[in-house]
């Protein structure tokens, strides 16, 4: 039975570029085969839960603006809100979903309570995902709402709130184990400082990794199967997050040891934020081997707050595809979109809309993406760019064959003058314009 | 005798806070002792050669304002700059200089004539080190200015410029060696990209690690004993500079295995342009063993751009000071600050006035944070807000001999309400204002 | 009777620079006078409701962290609040204090019944304000927080929104000038858009003109004596707001022919997030005629939004009271300033700590400007700079005299060949040290 | 006869979208005609001089790189880079080119000279443009690079440097009359602060309004028929400019009473220096009615300077397009665009290839908005959204018939309840990605 949100609205069907159609994917055909794969698998969308159906409207100034049937605080409202989600999932054809706990149970008087109710839920899905086919791609802990993290999570100076935390983490583990989730996140939205005047940073790393330890064994000790990703943001809520980026999330891992157990999830909001583009970050993690997934969401240039807002510049997310295709595309990770509405974007519809654009948006991208691999127009230039580096004296150089003082002896021996060529960016920029 | 370019001005003496004589130090007292130490061994000042005696007062709008008598591409040039340089180091008493090669010798035809070329200004400058006691605190090599280098140095795509690079580098080293010099510093002006559309960034980072392998294994191999320092920065003049920052060096370094080898040289305009405040990179660079010397140096908050100016606001120089001494302050390193002038500031004294004013500000902030930290007016705060750390059970955790199941049943067995306290934000605030 | 919120807190007194007790003030001694006025009349300190007594610690991702017995939508709370704020004042000894309609009475079913909360709430501070002989700065309308506004006040596509909002700030007029305001305030906050591709520019600025038109005839209407504000605000909540800076302010107020009926409220916070630093935004308003009052809440550096944080940084403070001192000081305007607690300062006393921080900043800062204002040390060194332009000559091209062929033909004849001159930025930047 | 510069490079023809010749045109297509109007009559296109004939590829860390056999000092040179600058016109096709004094001519001993030099170059250009039929789109002065520019042109506190530069403005204004320029356009590149501490920012503004009003009446008195632009920018080469976005430049020609004299000269990497969108500052400008040109250049959205690089995103161009075509399209005005190499760029070829890309995305860019502006996809919706404003009680409102008063008895009595709706935002960038 249907809970009537959405009215009688049908699946949305993949009806070409040529549609003018609101509710119809112009690029979206989840069937067809691009670099031999499937659009859906190479895609794997997952509509996340938090904006699209906790989030009141609200901002910094203003109140809420969304009048939601299920915004209450009680399992019958939770219920409804899931009845709504899986409606929506099925009408879009989203093959994945994500959540945090916070986002599906009402909080309960004790942590025991907490958890009962999101095992209770997770039911409540397992029978939904069953009956339309959705699965999950990742689950995750709100560690950064509820005021008593308000401090930190793994990061608090209390103790105590780092027992609570991992408590947590712990239910929400077991939870996306038994719903199939194939990676499990975390975001540490205040695991970071507002003034460092009162923080030890130092200790504060320790106790972060040692949380992530913690994770990472209980992980091992259940045979959860998935990924353990990380999402990197440089700020907001705190002033400052330890998990800044990926190259911080590297070294972090490197520290503790774990860059072979964890990946990262990355965010084009948060690279804006962290003062890159979203190509260098995933680039970045690519080159560093610790790429898992992304959220897809981008931010406004003009704000400095994280905006949220769904994809919609094809070019840009084009080269975030190129950048994802060249590392081999996903394998446990997906493209995960925040799609918040715009607090003006009162209508249900207004929902479906948000993520049939930002699809098709990311359709649009990996298929031009994808066409740039098969033509090799950038990387063939590429590797051509860098091809004297084949060559065996410089091969010898890069291998430690030769020592600082034999190149020096070389150099000066041979009067060697380099000869800069054009880096020819222009010329990149038109090609990839014959894709986008 | 003298050049003249100062007129008759003598040295500058410290007069005390009251003194309103635009050459005379009001906070820098050499002699004083602070937690200890001289505050002379504190500070460990250094003129930077490059924006004082190389800068032509140019920017991307507008060319020379300066009119320097050395601004020849002569040895003649070169040594009447080095005697004006050595005369404002005695007239300011700063122990230490700094320079890269290209700021002290025209470049010859050829590398080894640009490497006789810096030979032989060493050996003058060695001459003016012994006559007035100036020490140099590191040397660098300019691998970013000369054409060759357009597309990097290390990460160029051409290893003809990567062997260029090498070379220059290791004569650098040797001079730096020759003048007894306390630190060498590589600053990657140029190994980033402009584009990622014709880059391999993981091509470029391996290229990077074997570049630094390469003058880790020299500086042993000739028993250099200074530090090694890398100096991040995000960007400028590349879009995107391999070392943004602090963290993402750390991970660089243990990529590399080159942790316990280099240490950073941080600059408070870096910070800002990635984002950071200067504390902050600080603090990092601090918690992960990293910490090496400083650029003082600030930038302007409203403009996009690095300004190198020299520092100014005490409250702000408090805090950087603050961190460094609770790092234990310096060892081999010190603080260096470019004290780039503005373009309209034509006269020989303004030079004087620059230094002056940033040197008086260090002093004054050094003082403030040394009181701060003989006060224990926030580490004492900072302790007892972690002291619950300090508990029995909490080490359990931290030391890893609870699992995430351990710690889930004993907060679900206890019940456990963390119960969030006063981060006291504004207090501390105001008790820094007690001391700037 | 005390409400017992800060437990038996005596009023704060002024004590000294030399004072360790928090809760003291050190600089602002009220009755000290400078420049001939006393120091309570130069600064005109205002108390802020909102943030001190509104705000429950949220950010868009956690909320409330403060637990205030007044957070409850009633008249007694209401009424507990305004007990606790004129305590709060009393206990600060600041003169003034201002306020929003929405800060001080729940919003009722219908405008009318707001209204009369708002009449029942104003005669309760009537009386408050008889007692302790606080005064009220300014008035305001919230225009901004509720859901009818999502779209903007006056620049709504909705004419019932302008029509509602106009019967709010009459009302809102109509208190303000009970409780004798001394100015009134509109802050446009949702006046600009979150997209241009919903949005008509023209038309929403033509509306905005009507709106500030009605205002300032019906303040002359009823005999109303204070200045009407204007508050710019580059962004957010909206992505772009109409009133962004001084300089777009002055621009349309002279496009309406107000220039001379408003005047602009400035906002450290809001020049920053502008691209000005605060100077720029004062020096600007009084070039312009236009400057009124000022919020000195500072932002933070590194973060894009609007923190709102208390003022603490004396240098910058000073340089702000500079300008405002040279432009005469304040007349009806004063400093209002934020002070919105970081979310983790539960306690009372923070909310003291940090007014009393703010204050003290402002104190020094002011009193610092002063000095250099009677050693001309600044004005001095300006008015030298610009010499040249009193001669005759100058004063000719300055006052039309001359045509531009006329200048042209005395330069090409006479040879004129303009030499620069240091402008001497580092000494200036010096002498402000000696002072702050 | 022919430079040899671009070797025997072919005019730049149009083929088609599917094109891959990176020497063609797939977009603009001159003829076609799009609204009733051709497309070059559209676009007017003007390829600048500076940044591709005169910029040496030098940045704040590095010189040099690209070598051009015109690169010095002598009149022979400037011709030869004339010779080379109108081969480029013919090759691409471009109907207009623009300039500053300084690009075209080397700076003689007195300004006599240098003006004789500009008349003679202009000529040169004479002969040119008749030959080939390209037309002068604007002419300018370079009132930035010289140091007697370096404390501002107007806005000099030196009343010789004011008179120096408008000195030189007269002579430019004649020779771009003498061409036939379309217009005359002023940037302040210079006429802003280093620092406020030596500034007098009155004296300053009034000394700007002075130069333009006898810009303005020189124009009237030689009957030049062109308009005079001002072109905005916020920062860069001065911490802060005057001319620092459209609505400022508006408040400064009422200020003056020259609104309807001057217009703007927009460029996108300014409207991105200022905090704004392009199609913000379009809209802007259009609003206040002083719309004239625009630089197409954007910048690069992670870097905090200027980058002047060609425009290449497709959707964004389009909403630039779109404004203007809203706005009733160039009268005088058209589309400059810098197409600033990247300095790696050294090859011929990337020149022209860098104006093919950068003209294509205009063209596509323009088509796009053009179908939109036919389909009314986006002015339907907004002018349904406002379709309340043209009901009587609204007009009455907005036509100040209704007083404050009567607005509020009218809302109080009818117990009006404004009920929001939807701003469809996410609909509205859907339907934009189905034109781009």
């Amino acid at each position: 039975m249907n809970s009537g949100f959405f009215g009688d609205t049908k699946p949305v069907k993949y009806e070409g570029p040529d549609s003018t159609n609101p509710l119809a994917y112009r690029f979206y055909n989840a069937d067809e085969v691009v670099l031999g794969k499937r659009l859906e698998d190479h895609l794997r969308f997952a509509v996340a839960y938090w904006h699209s159906f906790v989030w009141p409207g609200g901002d910094p100034f203003g109140g809420q603006t969304f009048e939601r049937p299920w915004f209450n605080e009680t399992m019958e409202g939770a219920k409804l809100k899931a009845d709504v989600a899986f409606e929506m999932f099925s009408i879009l054809g989203a093959p994945y979903f994500c959540f945090h706990d916070a986002d599906v149970r009402p909080e309960g008087d004790t942590l025991a309570e907490s958890n009962k109710r999101l095992h209770e839920i997770a039911d409540y899905f397992a029978g939904k995902m069953e009956k339309t086919g959705t699965k999950l791609l990742w689950g995750t802990a709100n560690l950064f709402s509820n005021r008593r993290y308000m401090s930190g999570a793994a990061t608090n100076p209390d103790p105590d709130v780092f027992a609570y935390a991992a408590a947590t983490v712990k239910t929400c583990i077991d939870v996306t184990q038994k719903l199939k989730g194939e990676n499990y996140v975390l975001w540490g939205g205040r695991e970071g400082y507002e003034t460092l005047l009162n923080t030890d940073m130092k200790r504060e790393l320790d106790q972060m990794g040692r949380f992530l330890s913690l994770v990472v064994d209980y992980k091992h000790k259940i045979g959860f199967k998935g990924a353990i990703l990380i999402e990197p943001k440089p700020q907001e809520p705190t002033k400052h997050q330890y998990d800044y980026d990926a190259a911080t999330v590297y070294g972090f891992l490197k520290r503790f040891g774990l860059e072979n157990e964890v990946k990262v999830n990355l965010e084009q909001g948060h690279a804006i934020l962290a003062g890159h583009s979203f190509e260098h970050e995933l680039a970045t993690a690519s080159a560093l081997g610790i790429f898992g997934s992304i959220d897809m969401n981008r931010n406004d240039y003009q704000s400095g707050w994280d905006t949220d807002q769904f994809p919609n510049n094809v070019p840009e997310v084009a080269l975030a595809y190129f950048e994802i295709l060249k590392a081999g595309g996903f394998t446990s990770g997906g493209t995960n979109f925040d799609s918040k509405l715009r607090r003006q974007s009162l209508d249900p519809q207004d929902l479906l809309i948000a993520h049939i654009g930002g699809m098709d948006t990311c359709a649009r991208g990996l298929k031009a993406a994808a066409k740039m691999i098969e033509d090799k127009v950038l990387t063939g230039f590429v590797d051509e760019r860098y091809a004297g580096w084949s060559k065996p004296e410089a091969q010898q150089m890069l291998s430690g064959k030769l020592s600082l003082e034999d190149i020096a002896n070389k150099v000066e021996g041979s009067g060697l003058q380099p000869q800069p060529r054009s880096g020819r960016q222009e010329y990149l920029e038109n090609v990839v314009n014959r894709y986008v």
